[in-house]
């Protein structure tokens, strides 16, 4: 994963942090189809993610305001996600919302 | 890494997303001193961190303020290691700073 281009702050953050359970199950192919429908929402800015080799993530994904934060949430695919990952691909996760207020960065040349 | 404890909402966030340089170059023991550090500092609550295979990371740090987050930005020890993460450690790192409004969690039982 990369970095996401953003606008200048202020946006809105949903800080996904969660543990895997074993095994794929099904949730690399979700994952990739998640990040592609996600993109295509209003408001949609950018994501960014990581995962450690023991299988805990963070996923940063940034939004125009808040409504599209919550209107993302609704969309019957994602819900049947979240579902999934309640039941079969996540031990534990941990969703923080919030509003960016300031950023900077640094590139080497 | 695994998930930080945290108070209910409103608390801050400084989100550092990075792509590491190749090579340890003393970043591990550095990481660890920063970890320790930090989490003396007034107003911190706590931090959660991933990195993938290939040297993209991202660690959330969380915080009761902005004043304890620009004081830690002030700390002798963590300026040092912030010049040497520009010189050697990082290709590249973007931060954002904001402040959580709500959150959620699951644990599977």
């Amino acid at each position: 994963m990369s970095f996401a281009t953003l606008p200048a702050p202020p946006y809105y953050i949903v800080s996904f942090s969660s543990r895997r359970t074993e095994g794929d199950q099904g949730y690399g192919d979700m994952a990739v189809k998640m990040a592609e429908l996600a993109a295509q929402q209003p408001g949609y800015l950018g994501v960014e993610s990581a995962r450690d080799a023991d299988g805990f993530g963070i996923t940063n994904s940034f939004w125009m305001d808040e409504d599209s934060i919550r209107a993302w949430k609704r969309v019957v695919d994602h819900l049947a996600a979240q579902k999934t990952g309640r039941e079969t691909w996540y031990e534990h996760y941990e969703v923080r919302i919030g509003r960016i207020e300031r950023a900077y960065g640094f590139s080497r040349r």
